[in-house]
């Protein structure tokens, strides 16, 4: 019988991402019971690659427009020059075998990681729910404390 | 009984200023002992937004003022564009009824979450104890650890 | 006997790298046992200051050459203004007779804090063991996890 691991996952950088996700699936590939909660920026990383068509006000859109949409569109959180180092870091990592963000994400999903959205940072963000993608939770603050109350790594990333 | 949980406030950007207090009320309304540990740019998080009359050397009086005064004055982590996107996200947050970081800050202190200012990074910020807003404590790293030492959950935003 | 304390150290900037190493220091002087596991850009923390002669292919040169090589080259997370922000944060500390964050390396490794650099960073980013101060572990994710499963304070920053 493993342990409990929660990560908040606040940044929506592919590089924390991916940082995130490597503990993540380690620990549930080690027994381990592994609940993600995403919020603010960390929302992105959820988003469907393609555009969802869902009502949403002046400023929701604009938001939604800004933001990458799903991990192969995140930066890096230093030198990003625009892109340019996101695009180097996957070109590296591919050829360096290295799972992608999006296969660590497929991997969490299949071991069993629970992958929770914050609704209240969805609200603020006017994020949807069809904008998301399939097989994860949605909750808030309360239920990342009870989670979190029963693990013995507690991370922010 | 609740547990206990304390949170490191390194950063000063409104978005994990925010997810710090969110989190810290939240723990504190279920009843959880809460000690919020300001360090850094954490530190301007609990500034008077009023310039307080204090005596400065050069430096320290050039960092109090490129620094921010408080909650209402705190840029975003992430597409701030000089304050703009900050200002956005008080618009919309306002518009969806979210409490504002002023206004998760005196629900802290009114549910009983400990805020303390590390003295350390004050000396080395020149930030004076009359500056910083009232009813927090001052302490170190030592008081930290024996907080963490106590707690079940230990976050550093 | 003390308790155990594992530090992520993602981050390589100046103001986060001087937070860990006070937490670690502090913790390791008070009886614990401290691991820092260095992933991402926090490994230019642990680079030599001096070039080291070493096979690498062109992005892993450019890389290694945009990258600060130590703990006396590393800028700000906020107001840095290319270096300069850093170097006023230097000046301040000598003159409050803060310790360097060279020194609170060498005061950690002296304390018997465990720093360990992760190997699937190194690989890429490039980084070569000959490259890294000495005294340091290397390992992956699953030594890291395994740390923390024993620790009662785990902290990503």
């Amino acid at each position: 019988m493993g342990n409990k691991k929660t990560i908040i996952v606040f940044s929506g950088d592919l590089d924390k991402a991916m940082a995130a996700f490597i503990i993540a699936t380690g620990a549930a590939a080690m027994g381990d019971d592994v609940t993600m909660f995403f919020t603010f920026w960390g929302l992105n990383i959820l988003r469907k690659a393609k555009k969802v068509q869902v009502r949403k006000d002046f400023l929701e859109r604009m938001f939604g427009f800004m933001m990458p949409r799903g991990p192969e569109k995140l930066g890096l959180s230093k030198m990003n020059f625009g892109g340019l180092g996101a695009k180097m870091m996957r070109y590296i990592m591919k050829r360096k075998n290295v799972n992608t963000l999006t296969e660590l994400m497929e991997n969490a999903q299949a071991l069993g990681v629970k992958i929770i959205a914050c609704t209240m940072s969805m609200d603020v963000m006017g994020i949807k729910k069809e904008e998301l993608i399939d097989g994860i939770d949605y909750a808030g603050v309360a239920t990342y404390l009870g989670e979190a109350d029963e693990a013995n790594v507690n991370l922010f990333i």
